[in-house]
């Protein structure tokens, strides 16, 4: 006999693999906390893991691609969202433009205050100062890169539970209630699906 | 009888009124540029008239809410989009965040150029300068406003004829396929309207 429930879906960001606060329980290294998840997964048949394609590139400049082991391909499925039959709610853009206006004014200010300090500082030193505070007032918070709106959509198409340290994300994912963790949490998530696991899957199933 | 064909929508942007260049046709006011518009529009029943109140809000900074006739109530509707209900295709987020990021580099380097020229030039000058061209390289083109987004949102909802100038909001009508027209033509389309409402038009339908 089958087993008829549908899987969960988890849909990972880098994070949890490359910034050591944050993967501390999985791993020392980067390398490690890929193979702590891989044997992890393994041992939970009732849930899919993805990764958007651009987000795994951002993951291959912290483990060479020669490191990643061959069976992530299996327990972490690569997908881009269908992001030319997904819709999003309209009232996003209202929120999106507002969001933008705030970061090009703070931006103009942090410009400003730039050129009225070249009275008492070298240009360069103000160059690079200004290219640093420039891109925090404009960057902060916002969904800023293709890599962050993959994650998003690909969560709300497959209505899985999102992995991510990005507070831009998270403030998305409220937005369009997606189910969000912290990857801090992720350990102990997966600890709990491998109880739950052995619980509730018979052995034909897990084949 | 009552006649059954659908009425055809048009939504208008301001520019049809407040800009001199591209009222011409239409008055030499934009109090004159109104009660023209009002005139051809009264006789074209096949046709209904909208314009977003955040636009609309625009036009009264050129004419006194006084001199706007009363009969505008009836012939140009002024309705918000329904901006939780519908909507957009995903692809657009991607567009939207791409275009930003342009514009968010060149805003670096107009700011960068200022802070350079300020051993030649007086800083306020210079200020002034910045402040002008950083809105420029921010703002040209894109869609930046909530008026913007309320003009695309309500044309998508009505499925309506989109009369704008406004090169951003007339890119972002390409992608969801709005009907757009430039307000030049404005002036002979309400021609053609008038003289196929006189064809098309029982009187009895009229009423």
């Amino acid at each position: 006999m089958e087993a008829t429930f549908k899987k969960g879906k988890v849909v990972l960001d880098t994070s949890l693999f490359v910034n050591p606060d944050v993967r501390r329980a999985f791993g020392d290294s980067p390398t490690q906390a890929l193979e702590n998840f891989l044997f992890m997964a393994a041992q939970v048949p009732i849930m899919e893991f993805y990764m958007p394609p651009s987000i795994f590139k951002e993951l291959e400049h912290f483990i060479h691609p020669q490191d990643i082991p061959g069976e992530l391909l299996v327990y972490l499925h690569q997908k881009p969202p269908k992001k030319h039959t997904l819709q999003t709610p309209a009232f996003l853009l209202y929120e999106l433009i507002e969001d933008i206006r705030d970061r090009v004014n703070r931006g103009l200010r942090v410009a400003e205050r730039a050129v009225r300090s070249t009275e008492h500082r070298r240009v360069e030193e103000i160059i690079q100062d200004l290219r640093r505070k420039y891109r925090e007032a404009l960057r902060e918070g916002i969904i800023d890169s293709k890599e962050d709106v993959d994650l998003i959509l690909l969560a709300m198409e497959l209505d899985a539970l999102l992995v991510t340290a990005d507070q831009g994300v998270i403030k998305w994912a409220e937005k369009l209630g997606i189910k969000w963790l912290v990857p801090e949490k992720f350990k102990d998530y997966m600890m709990g699906l491998i109880k739950k696991a052995r619980f509730m899957v018979s052995p034909e199933a897990q084949s």
